[in-house]
């Protein structure tokens, strides 16, 4: 099976699970359970549920333990998506090529979505634990990390900076440390609660973490190039958004060849890393779809 | 020591104990810790950490078992009123006679710290369950529990018809099946997971989960009431805000004498209720105390 047809595979036994974990719209609150739906199976690549159930599987565990989680997993980054489109943040009115959330739905109801899938995860895992999917232990420990990752030190506090430096010119360290927080905590997350949900230790669940961040950097650093160098039709969304909102990007300060180096050094390091685990075929296939990706 | 003090008690072991989870401010992304920070100190009276605590020691629990759900849940609320502020929400300026949070730090910014009070709650609970502050199990049932009632089906679900029914009238039985989610279930979520903190089992949590949920409704029938019957100062907050904001509440349909009956009957239900605990003269204190607040 190649890179695409594994993804596409993880892919359909995500939206599967995920299908079940949405409430039914028969209730007078049907409007942010629609709203909530409509961005979830807006058709991402499902990247971060693959991941998830990846470092489950090269870890020695079967890849639908690792399901919960990789809804988990879905579900807070669709919950990112559906805040940061709002007017108040980047004000985008297309995601993947369809309106956003708040276009569709009206700000407010979209505003409850989003709120809806930065809590729903946590029910999901907890439930994976009592129901012994995965271990009381490592339920608590994937659910403690989740919050990590996705809170003040990582994805809420990298979206922070990245509106605390509009219209700025950040050093490149800070640009850096803000796509750490902003992109790379939550597949760092993705790849550790793989290896625990699999029951494995430290001397796994960190080189994993390290190709999660070294790939998160990648994949963001690709969003910028990509946010130049592509077209609207490609993309699924207006091209130049960075520069129209005043983002000084990585590829605002060292320019396009110098980023695409970096994207090819990191996602060097990120192969390097897997040497601690063995069947990486995918995992090393991925890395390479996601730096030659062209949206 | 009467229901004020021991309230007051409980409120300080609140707010020692919040101060020490909100991270320092010597990061890049200090603008939403400052923001959160300001919310959560923003001196409300944390009646929901005394519920949680005080059903623990009811249930035969130290109280400071259940600190960390009490922070959790107080997290939970303040993230609730930093969106419910919003403009696309209610659009409030004031909140407890203060700026609001989105008044005093932008908008994008309190959207933000809202988000993380939405996440942060299921780290406490995690690390409290992984300290063994509670069993693993307990943790994972708290975690679950709140998941559920603060989501689609409990307050983000209240919340969302209470935005659908705007300039409605809808029937009593929804007006009542609202409150139910939106101001009841955190209710009922404190003074369940005070009992599961101590170990006690449905025969406890199932009449806590009931008091709270009466308390919850004749709490927000109150805040209707206040609505009209208050002043800005005594409140914190302009008066009039419901009809203004074209919400048809419980008073609106049934008139505030009827009301005021209502939340009588109401509170003498939920100290019924408390014939299955012993020690029980702070929760009937408090109850009344609810029943009869000016602000």
């Amino acid at each position: 099976m190649n890179v695409n047809e594994q993804l596409n595979e993880y892919a359909q036994m995500t939206e599967e699970a995920l299908g079940k974990y949405i409430p039914s719209t028969e209730c007078l609150q049907k409007s942010v359970i629609e709203a909530a739906r409509y961005s979830l199976s807006a058709g991402g690549k499902r990247i971060r549920p693959a991941l998830v159930m990846e470092f489950c599987r090269v870890c020695g565990g079967e890849p639908e333990t690792a399901l919960p989680i990789a809804c988990a997993i879905e579900m807070m980054h669709t919950f990112s998506l559906i805040h940061d489109d709002l007017p108040c943040m980047d004000n985008d009115d297309l995601r993947r090529g369809k309106p956003s959330c708040h276009k569709a739905f009206g700000e407010a109801t979209a505003l409850l979505a989003g709120d809806a899938f930065a809590i729903m995860p946590f029910e999901i895992i907890a439930k994976a634990g009592l129901k012994k999917t995965i271990s009381a232990e490592a339920a608590l420990k994937i659910s403690q990390m989740l919050a990590e990752l996705a809170g003040f030190g990582g994805m809420i506090g990298g979206q922070t900076i990245d509106l605390e430096n509009e219209n700025k010119k950040p050093p490149v360290s800070e640009i850096l440390e803000m796509y750490r927080m902003k992109t790379g905590a939550l597949l760092e997350f993705c790849c550790k609660a793989g290896c625990i949900a699999a029951g494995a230790g430290a001397e796994k669940q960190l080189p994993a973490g390290s190709f999660g961040q070294r790939l998160g950097l990648a994949f963001q650093i690709t969003d910028d190039i990509l946010d130049i160098t592509s077209d609207e039709k490609t993309l699924g969304k207006p091209i130049g958004s960075d520069k129209e909102n005043g983002k000084y990007t990585y590829v605002s300060a060292v320019g396009i060849e110098k980023a695409k180096e970096r994207v090819k050094t990191l996602t060097a390091q990120a192969k390097d890393l897997l040497t601690e685990f063995s069947d990486t075929e995918f995992l090393l296939g991925l890395a390479d779809a996601l730096a030659e990706r062209s949206n």
